[in-house]
């Protein structure tokens, strides 16, 4: 059994504490925020505060508040020495204070309020200060959730926080883009979602430089030109004619003649 | 019972050949291709032949081939006034010669050679020159073979293979982005896999522009120079800062005061 106290009420406080909650191996035994009234729903389930000074003794301590507000709670916990860990892709470990064992409990995934999380979806990416100590703790919390812990160290962290925001972020606004396009012919965006969920699951079978085609890969001016002829939107002619030259350099061994696969 | 003559061998024919024998409503009384090596496997299923004085008549001839064949081709089919279609999506209606009745069977997915195709995942874009007449064949045979048939106009059919470009070659090429970054600090390029399938799956609840999330969307630029100052490729830099322009575009009043969701 993991005892836990959980600190702030954004979407991975909340979704933590659910799946917490969903399984006989995890107590959360406190739940903290700033504002009681963003969490006095939960009451009846969990013993809730706004007093650092009252948290209560857990195992893990888990500050799943913004980037920005991580050093500062870690320096007000009122205790020394327990195992105090954030739930951020981008913040340095070294950013909890020293007083305290120090980790991250970083789920990669893009979360929406409201819909319920399958954690079995959820990578934990975990980095404990001192690894022999406090990284199987970390490891069985994840795993409790249903969750796939990766060990991971801060770079690795940071690289794959910045990945997320590519894979994540851009790829949406590519969908967006392609929305506008659609839309701007009268036609349903809906029909390219069965393509954009097949480009997604193509990664279980192929690395996305095996898994490349289209006209940048093949080097197809004709189709390229076209297009470029096509987009009307000076803004989505600066994302093609970027992103065709970004294929080029990955693809094709004149413009760059290191171009190999990863795998 | 849809009789369907096939003309060509890549990617595209061979999987609707498959799809065609699987149904009884479809029978493919002959298969044509210039080299005959490339279809003798499959000449113990069907007619085979590369002359094409030799093709027999049809309710549907499909022309699987490049884009760039489709014209001659079409010119040299030693018939008329039958129904000839092709299956790209960027090639005119047009380019079929008029001497036949003319459409388009444009099926809008990416397609692997040797990998299964479920057509129920495959949205056909339907084009007739005639439509009355045209049209309810066509939409028969992509329904035959499981496919969610669209009737779309030629601009809607560009638009469509444009956008087609941006969700799936662009996407992915995302995708190889983050495999860079993720490789250079050797992180796992797995641990992205559920966020990417994620943010694809996410379309099913919302539009792009409301699932957009990110230090773009939040004009974050604490995190924005993060990232920037982390990323050591100059390329990858440019594509980071288009796109997070881009998503500033969709999202901030600011720079576009009409920025609005389309749903």
């Amino acid at each position: 059994m993991i005892n836990v106290v959980l600190l702030g009420a954004g979407n991975v406080a909340t979704h933590l504490f659910k799946a917490f909650t969903n399984t006989e191996a995890v107590t959360v035994k406190q739940w903290y925020n700033r504002n009681l009234k963003t969490i006095a729903e939960y009451k009846n389930k969990v013993a809730i505060t706004d007093n650092l000074e009252d948290l209560v003794e857990a195992d893990i301590y888990i500050l799943a508040v913004s980037d920005d507000a991580i050093a500062d709670l870690s320096e007000k916990l009122p205790f020394t020495n327990r195992l105090v860990v954030h739930t951020s892709g981008s913040v340095s470990l070294y950013a909890i204070d020293k007083k305290h064992k120090r980790g991250v409990f970083y789920p990669l995934q893009t979360f929406s309020k409201g819909a319920s999380v399958d954690f079995s979806k959820v990578p934990l990416c975990i980095e404990a200060h001192k690894v022999k100590e406090d990284f199987s703790i970390l490891k069985e919390l994840a795993e409790a959730i249903g969750s796939q812990p990766h060990k991971v160290n801060s770079d690795q962290r940071a690289a794959l926080h910045l990945a997320a925001v590519f894979v994540n972020n851009f790829t949406n606004q590519i969908y967006r883009i392609a929305h506008e396009i659609t839309e701007s012919e009268g036609a349903e965006f809906d029909i390219l979602k069965p393509l954009i969920q097949e480009t997604a699951r193509k990664l279980d079978d192929l690395s996305p430089f095996l898994a490349q085609t289209g006209p940048a890969k093949r080097n197809d001016k004709k189709t390229i030109k076209k297009h470029l002829n096509a987009l009307t939107n000076a803004h989505h002619k600066d994302v093609y004619e970027l992103l065709t030259q970004s294929i080029q350099k990955t693809h094709s061994p004149f413009v760059n003649p290191k171009a190999k696969p990863n795998k």
